[in-house]
């Protein structure tokens, strides 16, 4: 449904021309980076201050209107799609870095502000913010879908580095959770709770949070493994093991045939590791030794050391790039990328069962993943409008889910549950998914927002 | 009120001689460690699986009967006491390590067992679970809490380091939350929203924790400064470099004379810091080096290093007795003690206005704390029946909360809200009172689990 009209009155009142509802504003704000597909929103608003987000929630509470966050819609799972209608709150007009307490080792800042101008900004304070999805993400949109990525072996997810943060809820309100200590026990833990709540329970409008100090010296490399398996053994051994990954990131052989193709890198094409190490020069020493002999156990040839900062962002460029890459090897395609993380122990066996479901399905599906916290990503390519292809890919990408969670592991590591792992929330929770639906209705009891996304039906 | 005679019944006919309202029995469960007092609860149940914790919160359920959980009683907010009535479930009988999964570094264990009994578990393991709050408590009481301590530094807390919960709901249901994978984004973090919040919203009846490998070095040491703000700018100073502690506990003059009275140490009697580094032989000796610098920048002399296991034990049991070892220093009193965590930068000036306070105030209140964190404890003591005494030692903790709040901090670190921090949380929340009160009423919409405790009245 369209918004009402004295809803619009209210919304062109607030915003001027910030509020949209003409079709090209729509059209932007109807894209989805996967196969997931839904009608644009019924307008777009370019909120400029937490006020602003605040005074249009109130006014879409008064007239039930959905209200969806929109960072850099970068989401693989729909999560900013207008499934039911609506509006989508565009953040990009609030990005600003609002203080930065180096001697705290924090930074608060608006939703808007993406991870990359957000380390821009840091540069010369000798700390950064060290949650990498790949993507340049929103820093809002990163915390409401819990990302993480290939550092949080090391650094942890968002769940580690958000330390509070400002929240406009379902009515209108506006509040402020957790505090600038390094820790606290004063009540229930809101900050984890809005951390990965996909835009359902509120709309976060500041966060603070936690930097690092820049490593002393940093070393990456790539290394080749003759077979999949020995290259995900060499994973399992390495955290086993206790060596300090910065990152430690699994390539196979199509993601690898995809790098060459796309980014003119000149790997074979077989599975690789990419790795790197922080600390000091005499740790990082140690450390890539330690690597390096583990490594040759498994198989591993062919390092390839990446020293100078120029070398090293070519290697991580080539990494993130793989999403783009990936797709690039069937031009036209779009892609269902899985996202199951298990236990250290289970990821060869769950890698190795995932590659055998891709070949018995007859589909592209390259794998990538930050294997060291046992999260792995199959990007199954299926060409749109193939309702067959479709199907066989969500049934491979449900198989993975599936086998997943008998383990113990998630149908999710840091993708969020959006649309598209929706129907898989009963599965992984069993009834604990009555006690998130019970939370959502609690706090929005109109469900305005972001519906459709994240809590599964319960009745 | 006593518990109705027909839920008297139904959990005698459940539990047996597991059951009891005997004075006795209720006597014991209505201790607490500190000042706060509360008449015993009507009854004490001993459960020994979570079906009969199920069994027993669904009938408290319904015949609406207060239910609070019981680990160890060595809360000092008063968690446990029965302030409206009710049952205490006793989960001592519920203390087994269920499954160490030594190559995904976990374990699942009952609520019932404490901390120490599992690293005796784990001794052979090469694994240890590092959260350490001092006393030897359960690791159910860990959870609820949110509990944390002097190696929170380097290992984090309890929210840092429990994976997955079973829990059982108000209405006696039992859900699963969180995984075995190291990460998950599917869905709202409910394991973070159960660790800390107390058994307001059910009893954890498992627990699956993250654990650690045994530093392959240990070392650790005393070392005492001219002066109160010297000992704690060091630690600011410490943090900010980067050192990797894994712990920093600073002990003032009066605490080093309770030491050395109760412990027969011979601490030179002013303030101090206690230090401990983990790590391969040769990091441990660049930190403590690195540490040492700084110590001696900062006025720090007479380093005492423990290189022994037994000197390291001896060391920390003295900083673990720190509690009865103040409380001796006045025979026959006991105890406000104070909890806030502020942000690194603002810890000297904290300190320094609490002594003041202190002082001002005419208390003894011997301080320490785990000052890398950014937290510390004042342990103000009162003679029991000494109104004006206890109202002085309140104003004085309340301030130094007060304090906490305005530059940021937090009310408590790490001992939780309880009876005690409660009339404080809406300075410290604001609004977000009322999310945590509807969340409350949503997963326990009669007000049966713990009630009294954590959330404020919000009307």
């Amino acid at each position: 449904m369209p918004i009402p009209a004295p809803a619009a009155d209210s919304l062109a009142a607030l915003l001027g021309a910030r509020f949209s509802t003409s079709a090209a504003d729509r059209e932007l704000h109807g894209q989805s980076e996967t196969f997931h597909r839904a009608p644009p929103p019924d307008a777009v608003a370019w909120p400029v201050s937490t006020e602003e987000v605040a005074g249009i929630v109130a006014i879409c509470h008064e007239h039930r209107v959905p209200v969806i966050g929109w960072g850099t819609g970068t989401s693989l799972e729909g999560h900013a799609l207008a499934t039911q209608g609506g509006l989508v709150i565009d953040l990009t007009k609030m990005d600003r870095v609002l203080e930065i307490r180096a001697e705290d080792m924090q930074v608060s800042l608006q939703p808007g502000c993406t991870r990359e101008a957000l380390n821009t900004e840091l540069r010369a304070t000798g700390l950064f913010f060290p949650v990498d999805p790949g993507a340049n993400a929103s820093l809002g949109g990163m915390a409401a879908t819990r990302a993480s990525g290939t550092t949080a072996v090391r650094y942890g997810t968002m769940r580690d580095n958000v330390l509070a943060l400002e929240v406009v809820l379902a009515d209108g309100s506006i509040i402020r959770t957790g505090t600038r200590a390094a820790k606290s026990s004063a009540g229930y833990d809101l900050t984890g709770l809005f951390v990965g709540s996909e835009g359902t329970l509120g709309i976060i409008t500041e966060l603070t949070l936690r930097l690092h100090g820049q490593p002393e010296e940093v070393a990456s490399a790539v290394c080749g493994f003759p077979t999949l398996d020995q290259a995900v053994e060499c994973v399992t051994a390495t955290i086993q093991s206790g060596i300090p990954m910065a990152r430690i990131e699994f390539v196979d052989a199509d993601a690898a045939r995809a790098f060459n193709r796309y980014a003119g890198t000149n790997l074979h094409e077989g599975p690789h590791l990419m790795v790197e190490f922080h600390g000091s020069p005499a740790t990082v020493k140690e450390d890539a030794q330690r690597f390096g002999e583990l490594a040759r156990d498994f198989g591993g040839t062919g390092f390839d050391w990446a020293t100078t900062p120029e070398d090293r962002a070519a290697l991580w460029k080539m990494r993130h790039g793989a999403y783009r890459a990936c797709l690039a090897l069937r031009p036209g395609a779009t892609a269902v990328v899985t996202d199951v993380c298990v236990p250290m122990s289970h990821l060869p066996a769950a890698v190795a069962a995932a590659a055998q479901d891709i070949r018995e399905a007859g589909l592209i599906g390259p794998m990538v993943g930050h294997v060291g916290d046992g999260n792995f990503h199959s990007q199954l390519l299926v060409m749109p409008g193939d309702e067959q292809e479709l199907a066989a890919a969500k049934r491979v990408a449900t198989r993975m889910a599936e086998r997943a969670l008998a383990v113990g592991g998630t149908i999710t590591g840091e993708h969020g549950v959006g649309i598209g792992k929706r129907p898989l929330m009963r599965a992984q929770h069993g009834e604990a998914v009555r006690v998130m639906a019970a939370i959502k209705a609690a706090l929005d009891p109109q469900g305005i927002m972001n519906p459709g996304k994240l809590v599964p039906d319960v009745n």
